[in-house]
């Protein structure tokens, strides 16, 4: 065991503040990483101000970040992947039972013994496990990736949830040159998921509140955008797509948008509102449509994204910041005032 | 044009009264066909009432009825599939476009153009389609199926709407051997998917709010039954379907339901409510989960259907009334009180 230093909230309301926590040596299979960045996901906030308290209440003190890139400093003696001066990413999970049909189907992301990286029962040393928000992490092999070389690494930390979570669903759904394919909202998600639709080929149409987004749009990869409440723009699209990805957590009239799909098209969401979202039936038998849900990605899945990143030259575009900055980056992320990622530099640790 | 014997009705709240009704002579390319049997949907009894009136408003004279069993009795003389003679079925569409890509998926039921069997634009005689509560009908031999000789014909007539309705999202979502299959309501619906189900050799579970239903799930098929207002029968089931078939047309709690997929498990309604449904997106993102909607089914498969149920002897469990009895039918099927499905003897028609 040794000690690392974190940044860490010990309450809902509370400020992150500078901390030291526990990591484990690593054992025969374990990998230990240097972090070098660690992506803001909406998520973590979600769970250092304990807002999903019913279905998974916070542990404090509280370490989040399931973004993660840096470079392997030590392994275990049985780790075959890695060896030291590696680039390795770390994603939402650590660890599974690996034993049941859902890891042998690598979907280790509906494991039900699954390890988060964050906030969950921590095997080794008791307590909970800590997240990316630190200098170092100590993770079995099995749930450590490569990461590319040849990409900015800032951008390279939210692909490890951002980008699996909108990859992994287009790529069940068939989405390649050809098809068309809905974005529902432009953040972090959003945003990669125009890239991935854009570089799977497929005719990608942005959806929006803001006109402002436009242009940014289609930067990313767009081929047209449409405004949301512009009811014309709307009903130009329908009955056209063939898959729709909704990143919006927020609630929102989901019908206009599964009106939008064409016959045996798909809409699924990444983003969970909070409450139940109506669904007018009708909408889904006339055109045989479905409407789904979709977590992360497996293991596997997460690394072939990350290849496909290298080959594409795709990483998230990051609003790179110090870790003494993450409370402020909290409070912009609750404007949405960040384009797309915050991305946090964990050099600015060591002057803690 | 020659006059045919039908029932119909003048207006939402009057009665089925005794008719004559307009059909055209054969063309080249038709079928006249003696019906024998016609089912009694419950989209019979909402476009009679004019329970649609926002979406597909009633044209009166009314004649419902397209689930049709019948015998060629004169044919075209560019038709190659029938002769005199020869049983034949007519089911919820008498004319599509042909050409869409629909109609060349073998998917005429989302043709855009299509020719709905009753009340609905008549190409060929001006005014509206008249359904199968006739003497006759003249159609187009391409929307024309053969029937199964070996069976029932009284419980072959519901195979057209209620029977396709079932078959088809079954065959969609992949229900084979070896799969969990649930169907939710033990109706007219309901009761053709249990039987499908089991021929698929599927385990089959029944969900009803009645326990009197039980033992005769069990006859029809099923593997077991649930009382869904018993939460231990229904958390029993938790995870566990791969395919849920959904016949209940009144509002319900959906994510019930939702909740006992398995991984990539697949909800599909055939009913649909009046009001949206809400569904808990939390449930679709967990297990990759899918919410869709399904209506009918192509000719093609339709004729597949037919020639599975001949081969595996299934027919729709039928109550037999005569003509004049379908105003009393109709209070009952509001009532749901009907083992499973009312068939028209039309031999009832001929003492008008």
């Amino acid at each position: 065991m040794y000690n690392a230093k974190a940044y860490s909230v010990s309450s809902p309301a509370s400020p992150f503040v500078s901390a030291s926590i526990a990591r484990r040596d690593p054992t025969e299979h374990d990998v230990q990483i240097e972090i070098l960045f660690c992506g803001i996901c909406h998520s973590d906030l979600h769970q250092a101000r304990n807002e999903w308290s019913g279905m998974m209440p916070t542990v404090y003190p509280c370490v989040p970040g399931h973004e993660i890139v840096g470079r392997v400093r030590k392994v275990g003696s049985a780790v075959t992947k890695f060896k030291p001066g590696d680039l390795a990413a770390v994603g939402c999970m650590v660890d599974s039972d690996r034993t049941c049909p859902e890891c042998k189907a690598d979907l280790e992301q509906f494991c039900p013994n699954f390890t988060l990286t964050y906030n969950f029962p921590d095997k080794h040393l008791g307590g909970v496990t800590y997240g990316g928000y630190s200098e170092s992490i100590v993770v079995d092999e099995r749930f450590v990736m490569r990461a590319p070389s040849n990409l900015n690494l800032a951008g390279v930390a939210p692909l490890l949830c951002a980008g699996i979570t909108t990859y992994s669903p287009m790529r069940h759904w068939g989405v390649t040159k050809g098809k068309k394919v809905g974005v529902v909202g432009l953040g972090g998600l959003g945003h990669m998921a125009v890239k991935f639709a854009h570089a799977f080929g497929a005719h990608t149409v942005v959806f929006t509140t803001s006109p402002g987004k436009k242009e940014d749009a289609l930067r990313l990869g767009a081929d047209e955008v449409a405004i949301s409440r512009n009811a014309d723009e709307m009903n130009k699209h329908a009955g056209s797509f063939d898959f729709i990805l909704d990143a919006v957590a927020a609630e929102h009239d989901i019908n206009a948008y599964i009106n939008l799909l064409a016959r045996d098209g798909n809409l699924t969401m990444v983003g969970a509102p909070a409450t139940p979202l109506p669904v007018a039936v009708f909408g889904l038998i006339m055109r045989r449509r479905s409407f789904s849900g979709s977590a992360i990605g497996g293991i596997a899945e997460t690394q072939e994204m990350l290849d496909f990143c290298a080959r594409h030259n795709i990483a998230a575009d990051v609003e790179v910041i110090p870790i003494q900055k993450v409370n402020e980056a909290y409070e912009r992320l609750v404007k949405s005032d960040v384009k797309y990622r915050f991305s946090i530099d964990m050099a600015s640790l060591k002057s803690e």
